[in-house]
């Protein structure tokens, strides 16, 4: 890495650590103030920020992008509009800061609970749509920690523009400028350099392709709150209700295919193949997925094609469904915590026995029963908004909102109180 | 390192991961039955636990150690009466694991909330006291964790010894034996390969000496839950009062020198060098305590000598105290934040306001008012036990107990329902 970009990254983190620091002391309505400002800049700048995404709307045309791509990354009125209204809902959101919870009386007079805090400093490394530039500063800001916002190249210019308006908002509310920065430069370096920086960057969230997280994971030496793959599964029990069978498969694996929380792979009991197999696999053919089977039940399905191995690991984000037959609900659980990517995992049964050992045993983020995949979201959880889906077992596990983004201290209350 | 001690440590992570998929399922009664089994194996064998002692004793002996080094290691009937009874405490203590929390209904119908689970594979990496093989062993079991230990060399023949009987114990309880598993290897290597085995390890705990902890900072890929330093301050504010400031500050810097949560460093307001400064450095000198003070307090302190602004980065863990005089809240506040290891701080103040703010401006594990900070402590927090004192921001900060061991899954309830 070159001395120059060393010291640029030395620099924004040292600014980050100050304005973070800054920040301990900012009361919620302050920080709501500069939320609803950001949004109020972003609405009256929409024309200039349109004039920035065309920019990089022409360079990923010039460079051959697909549609798919480009659609991502436009910023038409609409999806201005949408970030507006992000950060405005951000800011009516409760403030996790300063909570004091368990705040309990112990045997030798003092009194122990705990306090929220901000984690510090967030570098947040993304790529594609720029509308995560604005989401992921919101609600650092309201959890207030500081943010170093690093997108993709592809959005350079959109992301600029937006974390310009962000920064003018925090000045005019008087908030440190520097609980927001963005990281200019295209050095891919950049990257290495936030994510090693363990003195002034406390925590870094990735969000993006497979390439970005698995070279963040391996070079990290600052904790990362990882999104990783999501290998969904739904397991028909002995006991299934028909209908709920069918209704819930057919939504968790076609109700949207490229989203994390889409159902990848169907475990079915061996008692259900005679009323449920054809069903369920004609209905979801007829949505056009591909179905790949054990070798029990591909003689059973019309069009189906042999699972290999690697199906059972894989996250297809695709019209591709691996199926196969369970002798039992431990046989189930089994598979499931051998090839899931303990993302989200889902019963149907009604069976009282069966769905309170599935939600115990089965280790993955989501547990549920009864319910489709699609629901493990931020906001259907309630989090009112959401910065990613981790794949962590330490610190936050599953959809990350506010909470995810703070830490609790320990405090003590005492009237002169020492130790004896 | 060597493909034998590479395989060696791979086929130990398996098997660990193996035992804690196994124990998801186990039930709070048949894990504390084996805590007490424990409990009874090492008060039968104390015999057999001397003899081995014994030998580590000698090698020390020979090794030239010194008498505190010697006496650390030393394994007699007390301590092993206190290990086991150590052992009985954390099979009385709640279970973590299963608990259900916030079970909230969401506007789609479904029903949201949170289940304690067991982190899954920790590596505990400690040296000298062989109680901490005991003591970590009964609080991974009993939060349904598997562990892999590894002492260090110093106390092999005393831990191998305490290790054989607690998974003889587990055994004859009908739990998995490799929940608990003991590093035979002198080699160094083996700490190396634990802290890197991604797969099979979840969360390595280092307790130790500063070289130990640096090693492990630098090279594990694994989470680490770390105990670094306790640079620890006590600031009398300017409306302290003086009986609580004396009693606190000579508590908190000479209760015990060596503990992480002794203060190190003492901060008092401009307004009280009057009335405080001379009565808190004669008490602490009387009791041996060595006050480097800043250029102002010094010309007024009998004996002291000049601090240097290393001094006030120091865990001294010795009868060294650093003092410096502050003009306000905020310059202590400031001080703090800048050179704390944010391990535990505690203001001296009658002033609401001051001591709200010191609550939530100080961004320590432990941020206490009126209280010394020798209390920043499991046991004094109510935790019931302790595995260590944690400087993380992330997952648990302060003091480590039973959930700092766990982690939080959502659950989902459903019935039937899907994402529209």
């Amino acid at each position: 890495m070159s001395e120059d970009l060393q010291s640029l990254m030395q620099n924004t983190g040292q600014r980050a650590r100050q304005a973070q620091r800054r920040a301990l002391a900012l009361e919620p309505g302050r920080k709501n103030d500069a939320l609803r400002q950001m949004a109020a800049f972003l609405r009256r700048d929409a024309d200039d920020l349109q004039r920035a995404n065309r920019k990089d709307l022409r360079n990923a045309e010039q460079a051959g992008r697909d549609e798919a791509f480009i659609d991502r990354l436009r910023l038409d009125e609409k999806r201005i509009e949408a970030m507006a209204q992000g950060l405005e809902e951000i800011a009516a959101l409760p403030d996790p800061v300063g909570e004091i919870t368990d705040l309990k009386m112990r045997p030798s007079g003092i009194q122990v609970g705990h306090m929220r805090m901000p984690l510090g400093v967030i570098a947040m490394i993304y790529e594609s749509r720029p509308n995560v530039t604005a989401d992921a500063a919101g609600l650092c800001v309201k959890s207030g920690n500081a943010v170093i916002l690093r997108g993709g190249s592809e959005s350079l210019n959109s992301n600029m523009a937006i974390a310009e308006r962000l920064r003018a908002a925090l000045g005019k509310s008087g908030l440190p400028l520097d609980l927001v920065q963005y990281v200019h430069t295209a050095d891919r370096e950049a990257v290495g350099a936030l994510i090693r920086m363990d003195t002034f960057v406390d925590v870094v969230i990735p969000r993006g392709g497979k390439g970005l997280l698995a070279r963040i994971r391996d070079e990290a030496t600052v904790p990362v709150i990882m999104h990783l793959d999501g290998n969904c599964h739904v397991y028909v029990d002995q006991d299934a209700d028909r209908q709920k069978a069918l209704q819930v498969v057919v939504n968790a694996k076609t109700q949207r295919l490229g989203t994390c929380n889409t159902a990848e792979s169907l475990l079915i009991h061996r008692d259900r193949v005679g009323d449920l197999l054809l069903p369920i696999a004609s209905a979801l053919q007829e949505r056009g997925i591909e179905i790949r089977a054990c070798p029990e039940a591909l003689p059973l399905i019309p069009g189906a094609v042999a699972a290999t191995d690697e199906d059972y690991s894989t996250e297809y984000l695709a019209a591709i469904l691996s199926l196969k037959i369970v002798d039992s609900l431990d046989a189930a659980i089994e598979h499931i915590n051998t090839y899931s990517s303990q993302h989200t995992e889902s019963i149907i049964t009604e069976n009282y026995s069966h769905a309170r050992r599935f939600l115990r045993e089965v280790d993955s983020s989501s547990v549920m029963v009864n319910a489709s995949t699609r629901f493990a979201d931020g906001f259907e959880y309630g989090l009112g908004a959401e910065i990613g889906i981790s794949t962590n077992r330490l610190h936050v596990r599953g959809p990350v909102g506010l909470e995810g983004l703070t830490l609790q201290k320990w405090i003590v209350l005492g009237d002169g109180h020492i130790r004896s």
